[in-house]
């Protein structure tokens, strides 16, 4: 079903096709918020490349925070947004933890990442996806190169790219277990995929992305002409913020070190999600939040 | 079964254990054969660390050895020893590549590659196993922890570890591909794995190593005691020698381009294999050759 205001489209059973951005990626040039923005050189790098690396912004709640996910394993396990190992309390991953952490609440709020969205956005932002992310040794799994805009775009009905994810290591991402590869440029250009999308796709894509895969000629196409394959590597601390159309993907964690990750996907409120692109029903709240209040920003402790 | 003369038994049923290695890792000291011999410095890091990286070593052969690799996939796949994709002649792997490619019997007796075998094991060898070995973009799988020797030992009656595999990159080897991950210095240790044998283990082993492989706690004491997991890289022609007992991994490859590569595992005349320790049949030919004749060194083109 092609709707008439889909400037993205994608999944629509036709072939795929490499299409131009149709949004800017710094908005109204990035009005600095506070002494927590981005120069001018670090805009001008997440426009260019469509990633930063802030090495050790956050490094203060690093500490906390996995004390906090380890007390959300054991005591809060029996909420859907929280999921365990089979055979144990071991987070694997928990979604939307700003509604029941005071303190996952605080980071994403916090000057230090808020700003830098709502700088990126030029505008007040809310959150539409997030999540603490273990990816275990030896076990972890690979994810696909995919865009997350286009999966926003088709399943959740995000409107435009005006979306960015900040994300926080709260463990060593290296070259050994399972870190972010990206594209670096991708982002300027919309991978319009095959195929179409199946009903509650997010059972399976959450395990491994099958629908919005672009094949490997488009792959190809992309480290031809935007960039080679690069790793996102840094301490415990270190923040990243990816643009939500960057092509991206990560290896299997075969080390025996996890990976853990806390992510925020910051949308613009000015680009809040209407019926999916793909005809069907939203996905559940907690993958595709609808409570569109604008963040208020807390000063760092 | 619980073979008398067995040093290095592992897959007897019991639990995981590490125990010492049984054997030098360079032999009578790696007395120098040549001109291509390995330096003071160089035995020593391959002593220490178990591998060695000898940067564009064989640049000469790489881009007729591709001709070549691509000649076979069109022409000799009939062949057990040719493995091509399902769909097209491209060549997954090809095993004994000596026995029908005057190119591959040629590399593998050129003194940069033979002599430094020689040295290490300080004796005439041949080729245990030999492979051309392709990781294909997107779709190559990872391969888990795992020391060569203890399958050699195991499956194909190998009785000490008197073996190193030397091979040659013929694409890059990057983060990116699927590249070869080592743990330096576990090949001082030899870990005697729980389970048994399956039989005609070669079958799935190939795809995807089951039996033998130690467990996250084995890798964890290893990273702990030897050494942080290390990544391989190079430019085409790069040679890399392995000790037979390193512990290795790796990664899928989710990147666009192929990882490939050629190997010769050579073993010392002096330590040909008797029966499988596993008590079961040997291995096919192919996998585990039982021709003992000695390699005879070429001069370099």
């Amino acid at each position: 079903m092609l709707m008439a205001n889909d400037v993205y489209p994608s999944r629509q059973g036709t072939a795929e096709a490499i299409g131009e951005r149709q949004d800017p990626v710094v908005f109204g040039n990035g009005p600095a918020r506070s002494e927590y923005s981005l120069s001018e050189e670090q805009l001008h790098s997440y426009e260019k490349n469509g990633f930063i690396v802030l090495p050790g912004l956050m490094k203060d709640v690093v500490e906390p925070m996995l004390e906090e996910v380890r007390r959300l394993g054991r005591e809060m396990s029996h909420r859907k947004e929280v999921v365990t190992e089979p055979d144990s309390d071991e987070v694997r991953s928990i979604f939307a933890a700003q509604n029941f952490s005071p303190m996952v609440d605080r980071i994403s709020r916090d000057r230090r990442m808020l700003d830098v969205a709502r700088q990126l956005l030029d505008s007040d932002v809310y959150i539409h996806q997030s999540r603490v992310n273990v990816k275990p040794p030896i076990k972890g799994k690979s994810f696909q190169w995919h865009s997350d805009f286009e999966t926003w775009h088709v399943e959740d009905g995000m409107p435009r790219c005006r979306v960015t994810t900040g994300w926080i290591m709260l463990t060593d991402n290296t070259p050994y277990n399972g870190p972010l590869f990206v594209i670096p440029g991708s982002h300027q250009w919309f991978v319009a995929v095959a195929g179409e999308t199946p009903e509650n796709n997010f059972e399976q894509s959450l395990k491994q992305q099958v629908a919005g895969v672009p094949s490997l000629d488009t792959i190809e196409w992309m480290t031809r002409n935007c960039g080679e394959v690069q790793g996102v590597y840094g301490e415990p601390g270190t923040v990243v913020f990816h643009e939500g159309n960057i092509l991206h993907a990560s290896p299997d964690n075969i080390s025996p070190n996890p990976r853990t990750n806390l992510m925020f996907v910051y949308n613009s409120v000015e680009n809040t999600p209407q019926r999916p692109f793909s005809g069907q029903e939203p996905r559940p709240e907690h993958l595709a939040n609808r409570d569109f209040t604008p963040l208020k920003p807390v000063d760092p402790k």
